[in-house]
Order: structure tokens, then C-alpha cells, then sequence
């Protein structure tokens, strides 16, 4: 029994009618938004439904989080839709196929990521830069939605800016039965979010009641407009969802013969990456509030193979979504039972009602699409991140607005890169203090922030940062500078207390520093060197130049010792 | 006056003989490399000696190195090549066109670098990695000089391996007249290089004249080879260089014109950024030997107005070469004057001799190319990075390999790229040591290293990194197996002496720390943190809910503190 998750092994009897709840909620909420997603991502609906049975309860059975809800993403739809708009070229056949390989792709990249341990790369995508890149890539998708929203027909476009510029002049064919549908639906599921649970404890209704009614609401609003569209056929006056074929389709490798997949692969990287960031930290969040543990590299595995059955059983990519999964820990989901119970909804779904969708408007959909991604937009967090570090508020907005003008992959890649440059930027550029000791401690401190002893011939200069090839320019000039600032000094002392590594360049400039001041007759010190890069210095040929006595364990025996022997000198 | 460079208004007559002297001797090495290094990057041989007239002296007005020789260089030279083979396909008049572009964006780039302070962007290209770059280049530039020396023709090639994968089938093609030719060269150059001097030493001559007379070595033999090749009727033989104008062309910016410059634009940026690096490195080493200064950012703006000026008078790029700035530097030169000597050595023979250089054979230009570049090879480097520092190795490799397989610029990238990934790869695993207290000292060291003092409800530690995007999943999952590993600990101390930034992901980490320790009764407590980490936290949430006396001014102040409050808490 080893093979069963542990969930599974130790399952206790009392969470079973939790498990049995929350599933079911959860599938209420999943059903219309697998449809909306598979559109947003450019493919047939029942595509985002494939993608709600067979992927979760892959997950289920061997993921590390007990809670997460995967299945269709929007973020990941989005960048479905980016990538497969230059992939097939219109081509519905050739979509699809192109969507199977880039579950499956993303499924490699994520076993790969396991198999080497590469789940740190993950760590480059800052929160600040994934927070701006969801909130980019929802007013992104947005304005994807706006089109059919107003019943308009526009080619689509990869970037936000670009699809408003193509809509502008096409508004004059707004179709009015469609805007008009579409807003309200959209009034209806903001009513319902903000207001309509109050209202029914207002009217007496249990909180918990109350929470599922609103819940329930997509999904009515669905079904009523089903029934209104048969009513007055609403194919005629509307753009709808069509025929999709009932049951489920046979598991299939066949588009791994579809050619050209080398050209998904970088957006397979992408979605990869996005997908793993947003599971983790939605899995890390549940888990820290049960006090449970999440395993990053079972993660990586999981949801690798989670994407793979997705692209087999004709599914697009998945991911632990930020919303699905809150609702399903809210409903009381105890275990990876609901997940299961989940897409079992979604198969009967699939398998009962698939055929009674055709009618649906698009309009519903693209409405439905646009409520949900509405909470991931968060400009205030931009304002709070701008207040606390300058650079972390660039790459931040940097993100918005490249996601927004060049489209998601390019604004996703401006942001981490920016993020990358602006932090080597701040390293390359490191602090350098001037110490002297706190009278009545063995304490040193910055000269310019605090009334500190200091001596003539003593120059005690701490730096504040690794010594690695892009600072070494600098902190050569600094400390050539200090030390021409210094007249009287005799005697250099480097605190290497925040030094953690010295790369090949910082050791020549060490090697450099040191012919220099011994040439304008200044003996070099080094003081509180840490273990591991005492270790490295050990056998260089700078070490053997170095007097080794000129090597203090910390900074107050590196002063004791020089003001001893200069006084003993003068004597 | 003021328009006129340092060196020129306090000119001292005793140093014109010496640079009289210098500038002579760097000629007769310019002039036969000025062809070599044009041919190299496949343009017409004159293309190098209008590079090696106007540039220098423009360089020599506005530069801030007395000694450095700015000229054509053989790794601008093969970058040039590398740029223009998709951007000519083979037609002579774009090459030449695309080579004055070269010049001309290259040297826009460099001012805008000055305008912009971006030298510090140059910081990136770490020693180890433009040691590799360089010992990349001199084998790809030999293997292109290959089929000159066999007198076979074959289509260019971007790599080194790709150039012998295709010269290797046709190598029966061999002429054996250019063959022998090269060889000969080579073999005179070589036993110039290493013996002549101790030779002629031997034979009684000074030494300085010696020096002198391996210096012409390269000049005589192209000599030698024009009056053989005349003699012999050498052009019906072998491939020789041909007809060269007389004279020199008349600035013209009629290069403008030529379209798909665009395609050029990151190759310019890659010259520039190499140009740079290599000129100043030279430049600074040559400097501190006569204890002057180098000003980066007037070395920005003087050598991109060089480039451009290179452009408009029809040269290539140039910048600070190395050997010939050591070799000027050795012969005594004192100010730029000695390069504006060269530079009218050099326009004398544009103007007077061109014209006999057209029967030279071009193997013997090859030759001369290949025995220059050798130098550049520095195989032992590699060695001793990868002793001190597996990373700096790895990147060094990695840039050799990636120049001879994938070609000089993607080789480059790969370098540059793979040196910040792994530093930031470093960074993202931070040293993090629990520490205690040295006996009779007020210092604290790791307990792993030292013998020390600790106390079971004091859980010290000192976090070796600034805590940023990149690694707070890995210290927040360190530190909290700490924890775990201290069940007695009732205050956790976290020691910032090497922690110089703290960005929002870092202040996130803090603030759920917090959180979570408060959780499990454990109270968080921080010692020397620095100024400007401090003066940050200063206004946040988390300092807002962190007990301000929970922060000390150093690790001893804490442990002082903690150990009083909970003795009198058991008494």
C-alpha cells in the first residue's frame, strides 16, 4: 500500500462528509470556469473540462498538499493563448494540439526540475515581479474578454495595449443584446460576490448557507442562461458555445506527431515556471495555516505529472489556483478526498450535460472570466512595495507595463530579468564603513552614524557586501580613496564580517590592494573572516604574501594587537 | 587652452626623444598587424590602417591613459567578422559598409554608457570570463586564418569547430607553396619572439637594440615577402592582397545610408562592451605602474568618440590593444605624443607605400595574425580559477567552449550569463551558522568551528547573506528547522552582521517569522543590524509589531540582556 498517499493511508472516517462538501462546492465554482478558461486560452470549452478530471486526481494522489485545487488556470490560459497565437496561425486542429504539447512540455520541464533540483530557479520570479505580473496579466486577459464582451469579431493580439488600439475603431459594431448580456452577468456575479451573502444572513439565512448560495451563483446564472438562449434561440442574435462532444475522449499521444512543438518550448518553460510559483505559494499558504508541510521538490513532481496526464487525456496546462483552492479550504476540505470529489462532478458533467451547453452565450463565459481575474489585479501592493525598496517597485511596475505593451512572456521576462540586474546593481555598488569602537564594548560601528574611538594610524574599514566581479571595481576605488584620505594610517584593517564570499576577481583585487599599500608602506589586515571563506583563501598565493599574524579572529583583537605594537614601537 | 589634453599643456621637451622612440617602434609593429586585423575581419587591408591614423590621435586629445595604444585589436577584429557574415552575405561593398557601422554604434553606445553612468554595467564581464573570452577568440581567430595558410578557400564559418568540421574534407586542396609560405613566417616569427633577442645579446648588440630588432621582425618579413613574391611574380602563385588606394579617403558619413543597421545593434553592443573592458584593464594596469589614474567614464566618452571618428574616416572598431600597448609603454613612451608618432608613421605609409603591398602574399598576413593571437591563449588560467573557485572555473570553461562551438558572441553571453547565474546561485543558499560566544571575548563564532559558549534558551544565529527574493525560501526553511533542532530555545537571535539589504521578499520572510515563532513561544530578537538595513525597516509593519528592545547593537549586548531578564524571571 505503499504506492497510496499518505492522506489516503491514514484517512480518518470524520473528514469524509467535510472532503464530501467542499468537493462539491468546489466543482460548482470549477465547471463554468473550466469552460471560461479553455476560451480565454483560444481552445474548445470541453477542453478546460478534460482538464478538471483525470489532472486533479493525479495530483491528489501525489502531491504534497492537502488542500490545493488543480485544474485550468487563468494566468496559465493566458499564456496558452500567447503562445499558441503564433503556433497555429488560426487553425483550430492545430491549437489544440499545440495546447497538448505545451501540458506536456511544462510536465517535462517540472519533472526535469525535480530530477536536478532546479526548484530554486523558482525562487527568481520575486514577489513583487509575480504580483505585478498577475495583476498585468489579468487586465490583460480582460481586455482578451472585451471583444467578445461587445460581440465584436478582432484578430487577437498578444498585449493588452495592442488588443484595446485594434478594438477602438471596431466599436461602432458593438453588438447591443450581447454588451447588454454580458453586463449583466457581470452585475449579477458582482452583486453576489460583495453583497448577496449579508443580504441573505440579513434575511436570516445561515452564514454557511448564505456562503454556498453565493458560490452557487456562476453556475445559476449559467444554467438560467442556457435556458433563456434555448428559449429565444439565442444562437441567432449571439455568438455561442456550440456542439461539444458528450463523454470523454480516449487518453492519446497523437499530438506528439503534431511538428513544430520546438517553438512552444520557451512558453512551456514559462508556464512551467509560473504554474510551480503560483501552486507553491498557494500550497505554502494552506499548509502554514494547518500546520502541515509542503514538500517543494514532491511539488515539482507532482504537478509534472500532473500536466503530462493533462496533455494525454486531451487537457490544457494546469496549476494549483489562488481562488479555487481558498473556496475549497474555506468549504472545510480536510484531504485530497475533495479534489477527487471534485472531478468527479466535472466528469458526470462532462459525460451528462456537455451536449445541453451549445446554447450558452460566449458573452457568459467572457463575463464570468472577467469577475474572476478582477481579484488578482492589486495596485495598492505596488504602492507598499514602491515605499519599502525603490528597486523592488520598479521591477514590480516594470512588469505591469511590460505585460501590458509587449504581452505576458515579454513583460514575465522584463520583470525577472530587471529584478536579477537591480539587485547585481545594488551588490555592485557596496557599502563601505569607516569603524570605530563603541567606548566601554568590543563593538564597531560606522564612524558617521555613531560617536565612536578612533586612531590615527588605524584605518578599520568594514564591507558591507561579498567581494565578486561586478563590485570589485568599486570597492577598489572606495578603499583606494579612504586610504588617500587617511594620511596618517599605517595600518589598514579590512572587517570582512559581511563578506560571505570571495570570488577569483576578489582575491586579485586583495592581491592587488595589498602590493599597493605595501608600496605606499600600509601593512593590510584582515579581521573576522569568516569560516568558509578562510577556508578558500587558505591555499592562494595571496595568503602566503599575507603575514598570517595580519589575520584576527575579530575586529577588537586586530585593534589591541596594532596599538600595542605601535606603542610599544614608539618607545 | 583648456580644450587641449593634460599631458599636451604640461608637455616636457625631455620626454619628446622617448616618444619620439616609442612611437616609431609601435608603428613598425602597427603597420603589418593594421593589414592583418582588416583582413581578419574580412574587409580590405587599408580598412586597418585608416582604423590606426585619425582614432589614435582623436583617442590620444580626449583619453585618460598616457600609454595606452588604441588601434585595430584582433578580438574586435574576429567580432567584426562574426557580425557581418549574415549581415554582407558575401558582398565585399555591405561588409565594408557594416564595419563603419560597427564602429560608429559601437562608439554610440560608449557615450551613451559615459551619459548614462552605465560603466558599471562593464563589471559584469569578470576576469574569468574575458580570460576565457579571449582564449576562445585567439583559437577561433587561428582556425579562420587556417585556410589562408593552406591556400584553400572555403565559406566562412562562425565557430571554431564549425570552421575545421568544414575545412577537414578539403584539406587535399592544400597548395603547398602557401603552405610552406605561412609555415616559414611562423616559424621566423616564433624564433624571433622567443630567441633573437638572447641571441643577439649573445652576439654582443645591447640589449635595447635587440629589443628593436625582434620588434621589426614582422616588418621585415613583410618587406622580405613583397620583394620574393615581386621577384617570383608571386600573385600567379598564391593569393596575395592586391590592389590598395593610394592615399587616404575623405571622411564621409555616406555609410548612413545603408540600410539593416538594426541587425548590427547588439553586435555593436558586444564590441563595445569588450572594447571597453579591454582598454581599461590595460589602460589601469599600465597606469598603476607609473602610479597614474585612469578615469572610467572619460575612458567611456574617449573611446566612443574614437569609434565613431574610426567610422567616418573608413577604419574598423578599434580599441586598447594590449601587446601594442606594452609594447609602447616598454619602449619608453611618456604621453600620447608617442602614439600621435605612430599614427603619422602610419599615414605615411597609407599615402607612400600602399601601393607596393599588393603583391604580398596574404598567407603571410595570416601568419602574422595567428603568432600575434597565441599570446591571447591562456590555458594555465583555467587552471588556477578553477583551484580557487569552482564557479569562476566553470564560467571560464564554459566561455572557452561556448566561443569555439557556438561562435564568438553567443560564446560571450554564455560566459556573462553563467557568472551571474552562479553568483546568483551562491547567494541563493546563504551560509547561516548557529554561533556562540568566544570564551573571555565579547565575539561570537560559529559553534560548528569554535569552542563556545551557548545557553539551551538562546538560539544565536548569523545569517551570512542579504536576505533577498532569491533565498528567503531557503533561509526561512533553515532557520525553521533550527527551531526544530532547539526545543529548549525561548528567544531566537538573528545576527545581521552580514546582511547588508533586505528587500520586500527578505521583509516578508521577517514578518512571517514572526509570526510563526510568536506562534510556538518563541520570541524573535535581532543584533547588529546595519545603518541602512535599519534606517528601511525603520517605517514597517513589521518593526511596528517587533518589540523595539528586541533589537541590540550587537550579539554580545543581546546575549547579556537575555541571560539577566531570564535569571530573573526563575529566581
Amino acid at each position: 500500500m505503499a504506492f497510496l498517499p499518505l492522506w489516503l493511508r491514514q484517512y480518518q472516517r470524520r473528514d469524509l462528509s467535510d472532503d464530501a462538501l467542499a468537493g462539491t462546492i468546489t466543482a460548482i465554482l470549477l465547471v463554468p470556469q473550466a469552460l471560461a478558461y479553455a476560451l480565454l486560452a483560444g481552445l474548445p470549452p470541453e477542453v478546460g473540462l478534460y482538464a478538471s478530471i483525470i489532472p486533479p486526481i493525479i495530483y491528489a494522489l501525489t502531491g504534497s498538499s492537502r488542500t490545493l485545487a488543480v485544474g485550468p488556470v487563468a494566468v496559465a490560459a493566458v499564456m496558452v493563448a500567447a503562445a499558441l497565437a503564433n503556433f497555429a496561425q488560426g487553425d483550430p486542429a492545430l491549437a489544440l494540439a499545440g495546447a497538448l504539447w505545451l501540458s506536456f512540455l511544462s510536465g517535462v520541464f517540472l519533472l526535469l526540475f525535480a530530477a536536478l533540483r532546479l526548484g530554486w530557479l523558482s525562487h527568481f520570479v520575486s514577489h513583487p515581479v509575480l504580483n505585478g505580473f498577475s495583476t498585468g496579466a489579468a487586465i490583460t486577459i480582460i481586455g482578451t474578454q472585451l471583444p467578445t464582451l461587445l460581440g465584436i469579431s478582432i484578430s487577437s493580439q498578444h498585449a493588452f495595449i495592442g488588443a484595446i488600439n485594434a478594438l477602438l475603431p471596431e466599436l461602432s459594431k458593438t453588438q447591443q443584446l450581447t454588451l447588454i448580456s454580458g453586463a449583466t452577468v457581470i452585475l449579477l456575479l458582482l452583486i453576489s460576490r460583495h453583497w448577496l451573502a449579508s443580504w441573505l444572513k440579513h434575511l436570516g439565512m445561515s452564514a454557511s448557507s448564505a456562503g454556498l448560495t453565493t458560490r452557487v451563483t456562476p453556475l445559476l446564472i449559467v444554467v438560467l442562461a442556457i435556458l433563456l438562449s434555448m428559449h429565444f434561440d439565442g444562437a441567432a442574435h449571439l455568438a455561442v458555445v456550440g456542439g461539444i462532444p458528450a463523454g470523454l475522449p480516449m487518453p492519446s499521444l497523437a499530438f506528439l506527431w503534431v511538428p513544430g512543438w520546438q517553438s512552444l518550448v520557451s512558453s512551456a518553460l514559462l508556464i512551467a515556471l509560473i504554474a510551480y510559483v503560483e501552486s507553491l505559494s498557494v500550497a505554502k499558504l494552506l499548509a502554514m495555516r494547518r500546520r502541515q508541510r509542503i514538500d517543494a521538490n514532491q511539488e515539482l513532481m507532482a504537478l509534472g505529472s500532473t500536466n503530462i496526464a493533462s496533455s494525454i487525456v486531451g487537457g490544457m496546462p494546469v496549476a494549483g489556483g489562488f481562488a479555487r483552492s481558498m473556496v475549497n479550504f474555506e468549504a472545510g476540505a480536510k484531504t485530497q478526498l475533495a479534489s477527487i470529489i471534485t472531478a468527479s462532478w466535472v466528469a458526470l458533467a462532462a459525460l451528462v450535460f456537455s451536449s445541453g451547453l451549445a446554447p450558452l452565450p460566449k458573452t457568459v463565459l467572457a463575463a464570468i472570466v472577467v469577475v474572476a481575474v478582477t481579484q488578482l489585479i492589486d495596485l495598492r501592493s505596488i504602492l507598499t512595495t514602491w515605499r519599502y525598496d525603490k528597486r523592488d517597485g520598479l521591477s514590480q511596475v516594470a512588469t505591469v507595463i511590460g505585460v501590458l505593451v509587449l504581452g505576458i512572456e515579454p513583460g514575465l521576462m522584463i520583470g525577472i530579468g530587471l529584478a536579477l540586474i537591480l539587485y547585481l546593481h545594488r551588490t555592485s555598488n557596496p557599502h563601505i564603513a569607516v569603524i570605530g569602537q563603541l567606548a566601554g564594548t568590543e563593538h564597531f560601528r560606522n564612524v558617521l552614524r555613531y560617536s565612536v574611538q578612533t586612531w590615527p594610524s588605524l584605518l578599520i574599514v568594514r564591507i558591507d557586501e561579498n567581494l565578486y566581479f561586478a563590485n570589485t571595481p568599486q570597492v577598489e576605488s572606495q578603499l583606494l580613496s579612504l586610504v588617500a584620505d587617511h594620511p596618517h594610517a599605517k595600518h589598514l584593517v579590512l572587517v570582512l564580517s559581511g563578506v560571505a564570499a570571495i570570488d577569483a576577481s576578489g582575491l586579485e583585487l586583495l592581491e592587488s590592494l595589498h602590493v599597493s599599500l605595501s608600496e605606499a608602506g600600509i601593512q593590510l589586515h584582515l579581521a573576522e573572516v569568516k569560516g568558509p571563506v578562510m577556508d578558500r583563501l587558505q591555499s592562494t598565493h595571496f595568503m602566503r604574501t599575507l603575514n598570517p599574524s595580519h589575520i584576527y579572529l575579530s575586529t577588537h583583537q586586530a585593534v589591541n594587537h596594532l596599538i600595542q605594537s605601535s606603542s610599544e614601537a614608539t618607545l
